[in-house]
């Protein structure tokens, strides 16, 4: 047990430690890393449990040098790094405080809900734009289309318009593509993982800039009107968190603008809450639930629930909803229904990542093209014609081969924006369908999201999922009532589909308590709001007894040191001094200039907080406070010669937030290495601290509740033994079948 | 400063700090801690205004002796203990977490979906009794007040119907305010602010009984069949957490009856999850609300959302909702529409309370012949004569002197049960009310529900105030269409009943959420979600500008040590230092039983936390453990003399729970006195601790997010220097206008 505890798994680069083991450094040891953070935390499958099952309590030195087990996922989590959930509450912090009086607190509350309500405003209108140009270019594009295969249905020749349909859908795909893959990479896909791990803690580099935001935009744009099997709402709540994230802030560091409002409001904390009114805007905004966007938002990402909090999240939310639909309805001079949408991941497709841009580009359009072929081709075969009703709501309606009056109904499924065709599998009435048709689609789309996973698109996964549920839950209506021959209320297809959709997306994305209210604000009724609950609880329940989450596994492929809701059960017989990484490097009260530079330029470690300690624990440094210290040579010779010195103040950190410069950039003259550094004022004098021998479930409560990123351990004479941080408590993370912890607990 | 952190209030008895000053016992001293507790935390308006504007920095000392200033409500804080929501992680649990494998979790987690279910199922079947015994006895009455009216008002002699009303509703309440007055007082009112303080984490005495239970049921029939102003959600809500409390923990101390089932749940943590369950279960049952019982769960109770335990309780939430749903419809053949109703409590009443129960059963009878008689007379002396509809829906119409076909709508309104009244108000179509019938109705209604609150009977403020507001709101449509002479959608004046009814609630319960989802999912519709949110957070910052909500008045008036969200936001100056209580009682690892029985019969201190100190800090142990371990005697000597001695288990703590005997009923002999406890086994290990310069809401953050009880501030060399415990927290507590605070801030 004690040697788990010299763990060196996470290693050095990015990582939240106040000590690395010498061991890290060389190829040999880089192996080792990757490794041990394949068997401790981010493991899928047999792979990881092959190698932990090997471990046995006799083989503790050989499992320092386990023979290496390529794992492209894991090598990712070295980059992370923590947010700041806890505040440094150093001398300059109180006093300001303290200076506060009651009405400058007032005026701060004020601001925030001033904030909250301009992220609405904004999230609405970015949703709002989204929405008309997807609809103004896939309106082009289906016309187009259309004009084309009736031209071509009477002479023959339907290839040409195949070709002129797939090259239109491969244009928008390969703009898209092309934005995200060379520009933003961190734009692709739905950005919800991101986000949760944003409100979880974990600093995921670049997104929440605005460039991330303008080809996020551009990007599910352009992927949704090329006709990808994506929809838009994931992208639409990562926008909100961006837009959160900068209008929080008052300035913007991608366009060198310093509005010099809301500066109060940065740090980690308070961007935190409102990165999480941003997201809880974007799916207000995304499905027109405001109540399921608070939800979401505080299921996602809060793990202290607070009443002011809630209301400001849930102000945005409705200011959100409130923006789009009234931009929407004059645009469209009257209502609009609120529609969802997402991209598709499955996960294997990860496993094979493309990494050079221009392949990915090709990739997509690729994929664009054979959505167009298939669905081309689904439409030319099946000979499923209906008559169209007096109120005809499909916009596109193809005849092909039907005779006049009828329409081809495998087109309204194909030919169309995934969300008109999620309304009418909901809402035609019986009879629209054949059952072939919809098992084909099914199936067809089925495979069509697969490949469509993990392309470099911005792109959500929320209405392809629907679309898949409702068609096969459209189906299974179908089939029962022809068995039961009944023509009761059960023999309504519509309703079938609305609950396969649910049971589909819940057993995607794992969400019960959020999604049912989206669902619920989304249709509009309150009516299957018992089923639509029953259903996502047995799909979460059967889903995760097979495999988390997509966005669960999403994060784990991306080796993110996630922080769940509570320790494992079975880690009760770990203690913080098996947990913790020691030993610590520390600094004193008043430190040497030059050990301080030669620390934080180690760049075999790369420590973010360091206690300060003479003898005993007397306070938490952090390593963005010590840069601006230095970068301000904060020196005690300089104090006393009053040479060009101002006291720092708590401005001159919020003004380099969040983008701390690299020590390398810092240049100390040999003189100045000789010079002292005060940290009283700068510390925060009172970090939390454990004994060694607190259980690990007790140290993880403290951990998520308070949302730390570094937890001293200390010994009885409180003097500093350890350091707990964010990955040596996810690294103890118990996999759904309890495998990778299991097996650690029993050596 | 330092004089104020030397306090005395919140005095001895029940108190959960280490240690007293002495200058507590003595009358003078009685007067003093009233007053402090007076002006420190649960002063209403004027009277500690004054108090505290007369705190000067110079009058430090003169403030320690201020002229007594009587204040009833101040007197019951002392009788409030706190919950333990930490577990105490002490050896002998630890030892058996570490002993149970993978598969006893699971196990464990399987029994509390169960026990969930169970909840859900019991609190469903209780509120279908509640709701059928309210409509058969509701129903009994109207029908022989009717036959009775009908006959007499061809002959006249009206005044007779006007007895037998007001003697059958006297009866009814006559009935259900002895069993509450004489036999379980707390179960009047609605229970809410009880179940609020619980899930806060106090310790409310009798609240979670069975035989409260029982009284609750009981009394909540009899007052809304007595048709009192009042309605039976609250109730039911207190009802789901009495089942959750007697369910979870497996046997029923009342009965005298232990099913030896879930036993692992017997303690303060796990059996506060259970009753969130049974208060969402109650909602649920009560609004038909599954997703906005969850929510009231968690805006009311939780401080730490968990994803797990959110499931369970919307698990119970759904099992509630469909156990009443099922047996409601086998009864009445049919679906039933989901209904609200709770008994309205109006502050300024309570300052003057009846407290001989004779007096407050008269009391209620009288306010039930009143409220009769008024009806009655407005029935009487109304003339708004409104056709029969084709699809009648009025029950109990009465013709009284209008024209056949024809029937009073004052008498829709007052005769018949209030739930039934606020639906007529939303759907009847427009033209069913006369404005001037709507207005004298709101105010009577308003005027009986205002004499109403207070009065010993279960009952609950949720339909009576949907009533108002329905009825105002009508009012307030009628003459907007009026006045615009519209005949549009604006014109339907239901629509204006559903929203003045959410105003109206939401001004007097505050919550925004949960309530705007209670209500879109009692209405049925999601359409008018968006305006309610509105009217709710409007009422809610309109309500705060004057004071706060009614439950939380409610909790204030009982001088309940409630921990809000966040401390208040001018609190940075205060540390640990001066919040804690010191010096603070510590007990050895190895202990002389003699001292330990001194200890705890020390009636002048009543501690319940102890620190266990040789010199540092190693552990705390509680009150109710050491009385455990005297009730076994386990003493080293006896263990070492192997006399009748085994070895003491977990169970032995369960077993006792929660009941722990007072120490006067144990008897330890002089010889026994002699000897010497060892607590090591028995401690909790590693408590949480802070250093003195903690600031409080820092404090604050943790004690709240952890739910704790006891928080050990230690020096820079570990030892003990003070215990800060939730009373010290609450005494801090900022009023809505920062007074309080913000006098003592100043000082």
């Amino acid at each position: 047990m004690a040697n788990i505890s010299k763990k060196v798994s996470w290693s050095g680069r990015g990582d939240d430690r106040g000590e690395r083991t010498p061991l890290l450094n060389g190829a040999e040891d880089g192996k080792y890393n990757r490794h041990l953070s394949g068997g401790g935390i981010f493991n899928i499958g047999r792979l990881s449990t092959v190698d932990l099952e090997e471990i046995t309590p006799e083989e503790d030195i050989v499992r320092s040098r386990p023979k290496e087990i390529p794992h492209n996922a894991k090598l990712l989590s070295l980059k992370y790094e923590s947010l700041d959930y806890d505040n440094s509450e150093n001398q300059l912090f109180l006093e300001e405080e303290r200076r506060m009086s009651h009405m400058g607190f007032r005026c701060l509350e004020t601001r925030r809900w001033v904030i909250c309500g301009l992220i609405g405003f904004l999230t609405g209108l970015i949703a709002c734009l989204i929405d008309i140009a997807v609809e103004k270019l896939a309106g082009y594009k289906y016309s187009a289309v259309k004009q084309n295969i009736e031209k071509f249905t009477e002479f023959g020749g339907l290839s040409i318009s195949l070709i002129l349909w797939a090259v239109l859908n491969s244009a928008f795909v390969m703009v898209g593509a092309i934005a995200v893959a060379f520009f933003e990479p961190i734009a692709a896909g739905s950005g919800i993982p991101q986000i949760k791990c944003y409100l979880n803690g974990v600093k995921i580099p670049r997104v929440v800039r605005l460039k991330t935001l303008a080809i996020k935009v551009f990007g599910v744009i352009c992927s949704v009107a090329g006709g990808l099997a994506v929809g838009k709402e994931g992208p639409m709540i990562h926008s909100g968190a961006v837009v959160a994230a900068g209008v929080s802030q008052g300035r913007s560091t991608s366009l060198k603008k310093d509005f010099k409002i809301f500066e109060y409001f940065r740090r980690d904390t308070e961007k935190r809450d409102f990165v999480s009114a941003g997201a809880a805007a974007g799916v207000s905004a995304a499905f027109g639930a405001p109540v399921g966007g608070v939800l979401f938002s505080l299921e996602e990402g809060a793990s202290f629930w607070n009443q002011m909090l809630t209301w400001r999240i849930f102000f945005a939310s409705m200011i959100s909803t409130f923006t789009l639909n009234f931009f929407l309805s004059i645009y469209h001079g009257k209502g609009t229904p609120l529609c969802p949408c997402i991209k598709y991941y499955i996960f294997f497709t990860k496993l094979k990542y493309i990494h050079r841009p221009c392949l990915q580009v090709m990739e997509a359009m690729l994929v664009a093209a054979v959505t167009a072929t298939v669905s081309f081709a689904m439409i030319y075969f099946s000979n499923d014609c209906q008559p169209l009703g007096q109120d005809n709501t499909e916009e596109y309606s193809l005849q092909l081969f039907c005779a006049d009056g009828e329409y081809n109904s495998m087109a309204t499924a194909f030919f169309n924006t995934p969300e008109r065709s999620v309304r009418s599998l909901f809402h035609n009435p019986p009879g629209s369908y054949n059952p072939l048709t919809l098992g084909v689609f099914t199936l067809a789309y089925f495979v069509l999201a697969v490949w469509t996973y993990g392309l470099t698109v911005s792109a959500g996964v929320f209405i392809p999922s629907l679309l898949i549920g409702a068609a096969w839950g459209r189906l299974f209506g179908i089939l029962l009532s022809t068995i039961t021959s009944s023509q009761s209320i059960w023999a309504d297809p519509g309703k079938y589909a609305l609950i396969g959709a649910a049971a589909q997306l819940g057993g995607i994305v794992r969400m019960t308590l959020s999604l049912t209210v989206i669902l619920v604000e989304a249709t509009g009724s309150v009516t299957y709001g018992f089923p639509i609950m029953l259903v996502l609880i047995t799909a979460k329940i059967v889903g995760d007894y097979f495999i988390e989450g997509l966005y669960d596994v999403h994060i784990k492929l991306q080796s993110v040191p996630f922080l769940h809701w509570e320790a494992p059960p079975t880690s009760h017989w770990l203690t913080a001094r098996e947990v913790m990484s020691s030993p610590v490097t520390c600094f004193n009260r008043v430190e040497k200039v030059g050990r301080i530079v030669d620390v934080l330029s180690n760049t075999s470690t790369n420590h973010n907080g360091f206690p300060v300690v003479p003898g005993k624990i007397c306070g938490l440094i952090l390593r963005s406070q010590l840069i601006v210290l230095l970068k301000h040579k904060v020196f005690v010779e300089r104090a006393s010669s009053r040479l060009s010195h101002r006291k720092l103040q708590l401005k001159d950190f919020r003004d380099a937030y969040p983008r701390f410069p690299p020590i390398q950039s810092i240049h100390v003259s040999q003189d100045e290495r000789e010079c002292m550094m005060d940290l009283t004022e700068f510390m925060n004098p009172t970090p939390y601290t454990v004994p060694q021998e607190t259980s690990l479930p007790r140290v993880f409560k403290l951990f998520r509740a308070l949302g730390l990123r570094h937890l001293v351990v200390v010994d009885n004479e409180n003097g500093v033994v350890g350091l707990v941080t964010r990955k040596d408590l996810a690294r103890y993370h118990l996999g759904k079948d309890g495998l990778e912890e299991l097996h650690l607990a029993q050596t």
